[in-house]
């Protein structure tokens, strides 16, 4: 016997976000910042991700209003800059990952760093006004605080950080907080991941459910 | 003042999978079985997770023979096609996914079905044999184990079904393993994702940690 299932994609974002929002407590944040926590918790499954999520004043309004007016989305993994629902761009913006780029492993290697790191070198051109997503590497947000403490770095609009695991992940979100160089969202603690930062970047991309 | 932190990712790794180990129920496992384990907690941050892998008998030396004769690697979404470390495929393994041929929406529009369970449609030249991974779409692993349920339908080699999520998640992976039509890892309940499906893909190309 075939199972039987639903199969219509709009009822099922319908039925997914009306449970996170019977199960999740959603209190402590404003009406477009429970936009945005209900759908990364969409995409890791798990209501308790709530109590973890932190986004900073006036983080929903930098990085929506940087999208409209055409920003660059800087990500660390391709499994973020392929998440990315081109539809729900505002401006058809460029999304962007370093990554792979032949240089990378060369600028490794000189500045004594991972290579998630070292592709943040090959942002500097487009970081001015960008939306910085780092979803994986912990190495790389921490690298990015560092490019961030000389006053003549680019500066980008607004850092989704939520780099996941066992090593440097909590430590560095909880320095991203602390430092707030731009408006910011988080995942406190080892959760996070590339899911969950595609999840902020298309709830920001758009207000539509 | 810069940042201090771990930049060399070998000890990064190490680190992070010794955490696992020690915090991480990981008893019920077989050795080779327990890489695979400890992999996909490392990719969701949350050793909790132990407890909701189920992996059947022989899925790691069914999924990894296969891997290793070149079978292909047939994914539901992009975010999972393109985490995988090419680096560690055996045979230089085809990485496919389906999803944003320019057919699938018309499939999906005559079958009545979402695209992520209509892309399967154009899998069938490539199901003989392969390892299947299904990390975000719940209609897509139910859309397969119904495929299957005719005998003359190409059978993969092994199924890691791991969809995330509030609808159709946790029943579409208990109908894998009930079901069963090959040997498969799946997780149980809401959690999954695609890193998680791309960390057991990782792991079962090669036994490097």
């Amino acid at each position: 016997m075939p199972h039987q299932y639903e199969t219509d994609g709009a009822a099922i974002y319908a039925q997914s976000f009306a449970t996170i929002r019977a199960e999740a407590d959603l209190s402590r944040f404003t009406a477009e910042e429970e936009q945005i926590a209900v759908r990364m918790i969409h995409a890791l499954g798990l209501v308790e991700l709530a109590a973890s999520i932190r986004l900073s004043p006036g983080f929903v309004s930098a990085a929506r209003t940087a999208l409209e007016q055409g920003a660059a989305i800087l990500c660390d993994t391709r499994m973020v800059s392929e998440g990315v629902t081109r539809a729900r761009l505002p401006a058809a913006n460029p999304v962007i990952c370093t990554l792979q780029d032949e240089r990378v492993p060369g600028i490794a290697a000189t500045l004594g760093t991972t290579r998630s790191a070292a592709a943040l070198e090959l942002w500097k051109s487009s970081l001015q006004g960008a939306l910085v997503a780092i979803g994986n590497a912990p190495t790389a947000l921490f690298h990015l605080l560092n490019l961030l403490e000389d006053p003549a770095c680019p500066r980008p609009a607004a850092i989704i950080g939520c780099p996941v695991g066992f090593v440097g992940a909590a430590e560095s979100k909880a320095a991203l907080w602390a430092d707030r160089p731009t408006p910011c969202c988080i995942v406190e603690g080892r959760l996070g991941g590339s899911a969950v930062t595609v999840a902020a970047i298309n709830a920001v991309a758009s207000r539509a459910e």
